[in-house]
């Protein structure tokens, strides 16, 4: 069983996932991704994953069935378990909770060589769509706070299998990132009554330099302490605090916009690993006026040095004005 | 030249190094190590290099000639300048400052194949001699407010050329890990009115199950929280705040416990990249009773993926306990 720990001197949690068995021989192929062969998957080795949460299918098929085109399903190797109740302990100067979340596998397509970047718009909103469909769903249990989806594409972003996915990860905490964002937001408006990131699309549209695309409901751009290379932001223009709140008719806005910025980037810098964060609201906030949710692209192009480690600053080669420069006037 | 840009969210810096003139097509090659061939570093090609600032070189020998043992160089492609004064300036809702600070590489040994793991207690101490007159040196220069010496071993630490150094960045901001742990020491302090760290050590101690090595004066352990597998700390065991209080006579403890550790690392682990992390108070900081320096030593065994990148919220798949007994018990 797994356990969260707290770091007794900044206060921040870490997942102790002991039973993921990882002995000091195994580190060299943790790493790896997992090419050709057998693919758990893939339509037909349904059997091979926990059985489906959710999925989108023809009519006629059946629950662990072919003929999906999203699947959702729990992690067979899960960070966290979802049985049991929320356990506080100390130990001395030390303190710890049991490893609850849930710990689940968005399979964005049943195509085993197709990317995200190379689905059509249509198939990335039904992406979008179980990203929603599982939010909702897990924010009825309260002993949930925070929910991340995230994804590793690729060897250099953590990805340990080929066919594409996207993973969910519910928290009993907030975690230290969104609760930086999410107080220092709090923090601006307190100062000037209005959401910081709204403000910062109205400044980065009036200067331009750092835009990449925008069309009817988001806008795609580089922030400008952006922390490595290339990373970029897709934002709804209207203030929004929480992805979920997502309307139908808005996802193939936010899906033509995800679909160029990956395909520009891919072109860009020849088909790169990268991660893909959706930062959103904690789960039991109300609609908050300060803060406001986004999708974060960060393409995995340089290492984290001991500067980076030790300090938490970061140094980005190149400025988010030559990136959004080049990936803006980039045609595909 | 670069400058140093406010996250105006969080309120994290960033350093925007643009002059070293990172383009798409260039990150194919920045994270590989140049091996074999011409090098830098070695005796003989010290006019590769900036004009030496510090060594340790033998009779007769003067500056910028072979004959040393330790070599402290500016680094020659800095992150930051040290030329000019501090401005900061505004631009709407964002800040930034240029990018004044001090990029100095130590280079540790004449010898282009030693690791540092391999170089002898006196040789190590050395090193850390250079470590210390470096501080105290650019502690005199009011603009600086803190200084991370570091150190990038093998590719996946990011290292960029094969022969041993460590590098030292002096900065006119307290960045954001340091000044969170910091934060947290000094509230544990008012609460407890002790050092978090003394705690730590005392508690480790009596308990045994994260303890490394110890000796005279310094101890090895796994953090209660390691956010990475065989994550290590090395603290002296009386309280110090400031690592440049250092005295001569303590030096060998540091190199004899830096050594085993190391060394029990490249066992246990076949020579993994690593990163070393000096961390140490801000300069004009008093000596405090609640901060207190160490060492960290992090191998680099797991990728960061999107959750990590996130959420700030680390998985490690090795307990500390494991990790620090396995380490404990290795014989050399």
């Amino acid at each position: 069983m797994s356990e969260l720990r707290k770091d007794p001197i900044t206060g921040r949690w870490v997942i102790v996932a002991s039973e993921r068995g990882v002995r000091p021989s195994d580190f060299h192929t943790i790493t790896t991704v997992q090419s050709g062969g057998y693919c758990p998957f893939c339509p037909g080795n349904e059997a091979a994953t926990p059985r489906e949460i959710l999925s989108w299918r023809s009519h006629g098929t059946g629950r662990d069935e072919p003929g999906w085109s999203v699947r959702v399903v729990p992690n067979k190797f899960p960070a966290l378990h979802v049985e049991g109740s929320l356990d506080r302990e100390g130990e001395g100067l030390y303190d710890r909770m049991n490893g609850i979340g849930a710990h689940e596998v968005i399979i964005e397509t049943p195509r085993h060589e197709a990317t995200l970047a190379q689905l059509s718009v249509r198939e990335i909103e039904e992406v979008f769509w179980a990203y929603r469909e599982r939010i909702v769903d897990l924010k009825r249990d309260r002993r949930f706070e925070y929910i991340l989806v995230f994804k590793n594409h690729g060897p250099a972003a953590g990805a340990t299998l080929e066919h594409e996915h996207s993973q969910l990860i519910a928290l009993p905490i907030v975690p230290r990132e969104p609760r930086a964002e999410i107080e220092g937001a709090a923090r601006y408006h307190a100062f000037r009554e209005r959401c910081v990131f709204c403000d910062v699309i109205r400044q980065d549209r009036k200067d331009g330099s750092r835009i990449v695309f925008e069309n009817d409901r988001f806008v795609a751009l580089c922030p400008y302490a952006s922390r490595t290379p290339f990373q970029t932001w897709i934002l709804p223009k209207v203030h929004r605090s929480h992805f979920e709140t997502i309307k139908r008719e808005e996802l193939a806005s936010l899906a033509e916009a995800l679909r160029l910025v990956l395909r520009k980037i891919d072109k860009a810098l020849e088909h790169p690993s990268y991660n893909l964060m959706l930062q959103t609201s904690p789960l039991h906030f109300e609609s908050s006026p300060s803060y406001h949710w986004r999708l974060e692209i960060a393409p995995s192009l340089t290492r984290i040095g001991g500067f980076e480690w030790g300090s938490g600053f970061f140094i980005n080669p190149t400025p988010p004005e030559e990136a959004a420069s080049f990936l803006r006037k980039l045609e595909l």
